[in-house]
């Protein structure tokens, strides 16, 4: 019995050093980073069981120097920042936070996901992270076609 | 004739001197400001005519903070960016810019209007000028009931 817990403790202490990719941070203060752009994605679209509501994309500074170059540099984090649309009386109008979607470029810690860090927040819940080690699959698979604009969808707009 | 020219001349200096608020001046800078939200009106809805499309509002600092006190001090901005609302594809996104409204606070200027200048640039063109010397028909009239928030209707949201 002794055995198995120092072989149990002696894994809680190992699997953290080799699981895949250190965890994207929240992006504190989000909401005062620039307003890229934003959409509604209603029922019938094929995003909408993932992505329905409005949406609105924050880019930190570097990310704002990123979407013009086309390239973006370590440190740069956009959100996709998604809220339930509600809609009444001819208008849409924004609900509560379904998750706030992250990605963190960071070239080497990422590079296994074109150089971005993926994550989800559920409901805005810094503790709630909805992807983790499921970025490959939950994330990157749609980004990887953007791969001449660095994986990011969106672009700039005035 | 001689004295009618001197006569509308004379008019020409003067009138300027006797017109009512100082122009608005265009927000510089506004798509780095605060986004503080955003709403789509749809046709049907009252305004339609005026404001169908999707919009954003952007504060400056000292707007953010007014928001945050319920009365806004002098140099508060608040800009009202409306696009057009693309309907395709079960999805809204952005189109061309049809307006940039602004409220801009000074109590002392703008008294005849809760303290507020309003003005109004067409397709976010900063000489095309929509409200001019109407704002208090054309804007603060709707603005009027909301006294009690320093005549703003938006507010701030997480």
């Amino acid at each position: 019995m002794k055995r198995m817990l120092t072989a149990l403790s002696s894994m809680a202490l190992v699997v953290p050093l080799v699981a895949a990719d250190p965890p994207v941070p929240y992006p504190e203060g989000y909401r005062d980073w620039h307003h890229v752009k934003s959409m509604v994605i209603e029922e019938g679209h094929p995003l909408f069981e993932a992505f329905g509501g409005i949406h609105h994309l924050y880019a930190n500074p570097q990310a704002v120097a990123g979407y013009a170059a086309g390239k973006f540099p370590d440190g740069a984090v956009i959100v996709f920042d998604l809220l339930e649309a509600v809609s009444a009386d001819n208008a849409v109008t924004e609900g509560a936070r379904k998750v706030v979607g992250v990605m963190h470029k960071d070239a080497k810690q990422y590079a296994a996901t074109g150089g971005w860090g993926f994550e989800g927040f559920g409901g805005g819940d810094r503790t709630n992270r909805v992807v983790g080690d499921n970025a490959a699959g939950a994330c990157f698979a749609c980004h990887a076609p953007q791969k001449d604009h660095d994986y990011v969808f969106s672009r700039l707009r005035d």
